[in-house]
Order: structure tokens, then C-alpha cells, then sequence
């Protein structure tokens, strides 16, 4: 049966410093950059989550969008939405809120509730983008 | 012998109406919410086509462009352009026009005379589109 | 004291059939081409809404934007969004939706709550849109 | 001698939190939402300045846009780019680093740099913005 | 009666070299920098065309669409697109094909045939672009 | 250990004439049709190059922007950017300087620095690009 990937975008707004508790000052300079600016800076994210599956002959759908909405919005979007990343979100204690973080961070939450979940891509800014298949 | 992938991008404007005929009335606008308003509604589809193959070395190209676009815009776009696809495009006879509908009958008209055929991508709002690779 | 514009931009789904009453059928095809077609057609919709006034030294602001996004909402965006304009939007009864309609119809709505509305901008498809400053 | 209007568009990443502090906790909370978050969050701004003059006949141009592009990104891009606004950019100090008040400060600095300086935008997120005009 | 400004967006690509020949070769290499190139360069330019009138309370339109596609396609897009801009239009003989230049010489063609023209901007990179109201 | 995709977006505007040396006047008319206009074109180029790799624990990062930026630069755009591709880019000496060629050329290039590299995708007009994994 043949299988249809449906992506659907959310965006937020947060704020993040890159500093790794692991590396020296100096080392997070040079790795970092202005990312490592201390008192943060901040981003719109935009967040385009694909799930997939055969299409339901009767309603010509391949994935309940209503609930997929729910589910992003109520246990992504809330937490990360107008938040400073590294201070408001457990999941960034002793981890750097990095793009690649974020969207790992992102395949975890979701994974649990979205079995048909794909792929994520995380937009941070107009030029730079990350993409995560678990 | 390196495969190139070329994607070229199409338009067509088409009012649609979300309704199952195999689902019961109430069955249909909890399926569908507000995409099941009885005299429908329309969207400004963004369809991209993606074909493959080998680059020729005489020419420098994977594809006849010309004749790409002379079938999508003869097979496709003249067939759902300023249509409204439940009452005037038989294709969705009995079929739900959902984007995973409209993008496997694209797939069903354009494998036929495209054999290096990848991937169709079908926008539907600036926020949702569908992927399809038959 | 200086004025800032502040700009916000809301999305509506809906179908139309540009069709003159006044018109005989073939001027009516002359006149609209293919946005004549019988069984009508859709767009994805972008409103964009710009009010002004002087900013308040206190917030910081020049518009309260939830009552902004409020009003719009509720008087133009439920009205309009997953409609068929000609069948179910009664300030098109007698008046034809094209984009320059539709953009004076939201005037007429929003300037009777928003004061210090100073523009809009309707884009109906990627490539054409409509300004009106009233 | 007809006047030409030339734009150039750049962009910076930011955090900030809207606060005023003539306001009570409760009135901050009602009149900025989740803007007010006390951790702070961030935005990718993008920041388009509109300078126009005569055309010069012998080069063509209306504008000097290397010296146009060296002011905009010493005296405001460095200054803004991932940067916390509210705790690292004086002219901030006692002034909400809201949309307006951001689109302000820019214009006071380049207007002292810039003597053809004709309209700056801000554009905050994907569906809000802010113009200026002195 | 009320006016609308409907704009609709061409496109055109085209090679070109910044250079002056009342200039001294350091004087052209300083004022245009790599535009300055010798062998030229290219873009794909976006062209936007506002007209304005009164509507046509028959029609609800402001503007014969299709007369104005036929307009700016004949005397513009066919004499632009796919041109070096040096070498292949009169218009830019002894006239430096800067963006504020293409854009005064597509007012001159488009003036003469539209007595309803406001505004022409010209898009040449995603980071700069042109407006002029004649 | 799981695998993040990482993409970054550059530009150049380049000139280019497609034209084989191989093929007749008439054979080159025909295959390219307008692109083949002898004096040339050009465009605004987007190029994608997507890396991947594990994410390092310590920094969170699959790989040194930085350094991505830097070989990007020097490689690529400083080649590629304000050139006309057919006479100032020896990678394109009887090389037709199509998308498909460019996307392979430039991974020609990348691949030597960039052990990770995945994909590029090369976008040439709004509505055509070009993908390339090796």
C-alpha cells in the first residue's frame, strides 16, 4: 500500500546561550562564537514535522491532523515557545540547546506519542537548517 | 553513472470539498472539520515535480525541460487549474480530493509519460504539503 | 509625535467564482477568462492588516494587539476562511469577489472597529495583490 | 531630477523580554502576554532601510551601497546581533525593546549617518512587522 | 471613488556589467566593485507593477488584467529576459544597467501604454531591490 | 549513534550561455531554446550544502560551522560568484554550464575538504533546482 508523507510546520520564538559546562572559557569562544554571547540571544524557529503511513481509503488521509496538531502544540510548542531555552527547559539541563539538540530533543518527545512520526527539520535562522530521522 | 535530481515548480488554483460519501454526516465533520463546509472552500496548490537520471555528457542535462513542462502543463495543470476538483475532475469520483488523493492521481497521470518520474511534492497552504514517490 | 505602522498578516482559505450578474455570459468569459469557470475555483489568501498611531511611552507600543487580532479574527477571518465567497458571504451578494472587492468589503468591516487602521493588502495568489487605503 | 528608492535588507538575531517598569507585575502580564516571560526569548529580525536620492547620470546609482552597507552593520547590526536587548544595549535602558520602540532606535542612529535615509521596516516574526519613517 | 493598487510580479533573468564609461577604470572598479567584473554577471529579477484606479462597480475590477500581462510581457519581458543587458538593449547604450537605471527605463516603455502605472520595484537580489513612481 | 543532517544556504549571482561545442547551431537552438541566446544570462544561485555526522556530546554540534563557512567560501563562492561561468571558470572549459554540471562541479570541489558532505541542492530560478549526492 502505497505511502504518503504529510509535513506540517509550527513555529516558536525562544531565546539561547551555546555554552558547554564541559569545555574552558576560552574553548567555548572558539566554538561557539557570538553564539556564546552570555546573555543569550534568541531566534523563530520554525519546526516542519513529516509523518507518514498508507492512505485510509475511506477519508483519503494518512494521519489524523487534528490530533497531530494537538500533540505538537501541547508537548512542543508550549514548552519551547517564548522560552529561554538553556534556563525554562529541563530537557536542556547539562545539554546545549544546539540545533542539533533541539530537534533530537524534539524526536524524543514527539516519538513517544506519533508512531508514524519520519522526520524533523528545525529552521534556526534563514540560512541554516537541521534535519533528524531518529 | 551520477544521477542529477531536477525539481521544477507548477501552480494551479482549485476550490475542494472534503466529504466522504462512505461516512456518515457527523462521521465526516469530525473527520474533516471546517474542510468539510458544504459549498467548499480552495487553495493556490504549489506542485513540484522531481524527475532523475544520468547527466548527459553532450548536452549537460538529466531531462528535456521543454518537454517536461509541455506534459505537466497539458496533463496535469489544464486538468485542475480554476477547477473545482470534486464536480469537474473525474478523477476524484468517489474520491476524496484530499492532498494525499491529489497527489497519488498526479502520480497516476504523470508515471505514465514520465518513466524517470522521482518524487511529486504537493503545497497545499503555506503550512502543510504532501510527498508522494509512487 | 511620531506615528510607527505596525503590520500583521492573517491567512484565509476560500472559493469564488468571478461572475457579473450585469454581464452577459460572453462578456462575463471575456472579462474574468478563466476565473469565470462555472463551478468556481480557490485560493490560499493572505490579509495583511497595517494600523498606526503614536507609540505610548509607557508600553512602548502603538496598538494593542491581542484586540487587533481579536477583531480580525472574529469579524473577517471566520467570515471569510473555508467559505465559498459568492454562496456564503452575504456582503457578496449583488457584488463580485474579485481581490478588489474583497479588499474593500474587509475595509468596510475593520474601519468600524479600528480606528487607526491605515492600510491593507490582500494577496490571492503568489504573484498578484490588492492595497486599499479606504 | 527623479528620485529612485533603493532597499537593502540585513538581519540579526536577538533576545529580549518586554517589561516596563513603570507598570505593576499584573499589568505587564496582561499587556504583553507570553512577550513577558521573565527568562526572556528571542527572534531572527530582519531589518530593511530604504535610503533614496537623485540618480547620479555618470555611475547610475542613487547611492553609495558599500558606505550604506558599512553603517548599517557598525553602528546598528553590531551593536543588535545576538545580543540581549534588554541587559546589553544601553539605548535600551528604561525603554521596552518592543518592535516600535527597536524600529525608533534604529532610526535614530542612522539618521545621523544616513542624510537620505527615507523609511526603515522591522520585520519581528513571520506574520508581524514594523515601519518607520521619522 | 475609492482607489485600489493591484500589483502583479514578472520575471526576468539577465546578465549585465556595472561599468561607467565616463570613468577611469580604478574610478569604475571603486565605485561598482565585483559588479565591475569584465566578463559580467547575472541575475534573476523580480519586477512588480502597481497600477491604480477606481473600480468598476459592474466588473469589481480596477484593471484589464490580461491587457496588462500582454503589456508588460511584450514590451518588457521579451526585451529583457534572457539578454546580456550591455550588449543586447538599445535602452542601456551609453546608460550603466544599474538597478535604479532598469528600473527608469522600464517606467519609460510601461508609462506610454499604461496611464494607470503608480509604481514599478525591481527585485535583484534576494537582499536589494529598486522602486521608482516616475 | 544517531546522525543530524545539517544545511547551510550561500549565494552568488552568476552569468552563463548554455551552448555545446558538439552540437550544431540548429541542435543548440533546439535543446536549450532561450538559454542558448548568444550574448548570455545569468541568475541569482542558491546553493544547500547539507553535512552530516554524529552529534559530539560535548559541543552538541555535527560539525564546525566555521570551518563549513570558510571552505564554502573560499572553494565555491569566491570561484563562482560575480563570474560569467562559460569564460572564467576553467571547471566549465567544454563543460556546458547547465544546473546539473554546476551541482556536480561544486561537489567536485566540497568533497575533497568535506568528508561529511551529503547532499547539495542547487536552486537557479524561483521555480527549477537541482539535488546532487554523489
Amino acid at each position: 500500500m502505497p505511502k504518503v508523507f504529510l509535513t506540517r510546520r509550527y513555529k516558536f520564538s525562544a531565546a539561547h546561550r551555546l555554552h558547554s559546562e564541559t569545555l574552558s572559557e576560552e574553548e567555548n569562544r572558539r566554538v561557539y562564537g557570538k553564539c556564546n554571547n552570555p546573555a543569550g540571544h534568541g531566534h523563530n524557529y520554525c519546526l516542519e514535522v513529516t509523518v507518514t503511513g498508507p492512505v485510509d481509503p475511506e477519508t483519503g488521509m494518512c494521519s489524523d491532523v487534528e490530533e497531530l496538531d494537538r500533540v505538537v502544540k501541547e508537548s512542543v510548542i508550549e514548552k519551547l515557545d517564548h522560552k529561554h531555552l538553556n534556563f525554562e527547559v529541563e530537557e536542556f539541563d547539562g545539554r546545549v540547546p544546539t540545533g542539533e539538540n533541539i530537534v533530537q530533543v524534539v524526536w524524543e518527545i514527539l516519538s513517544k506519542s506519533l508512531p508514524h512520526l519520519y522526520q524533523l527539520r528545525l529552521q534556526e535562522t534563514r540560512d541554516n537548517f537541521f534535519e533528524y530521522r531518529g
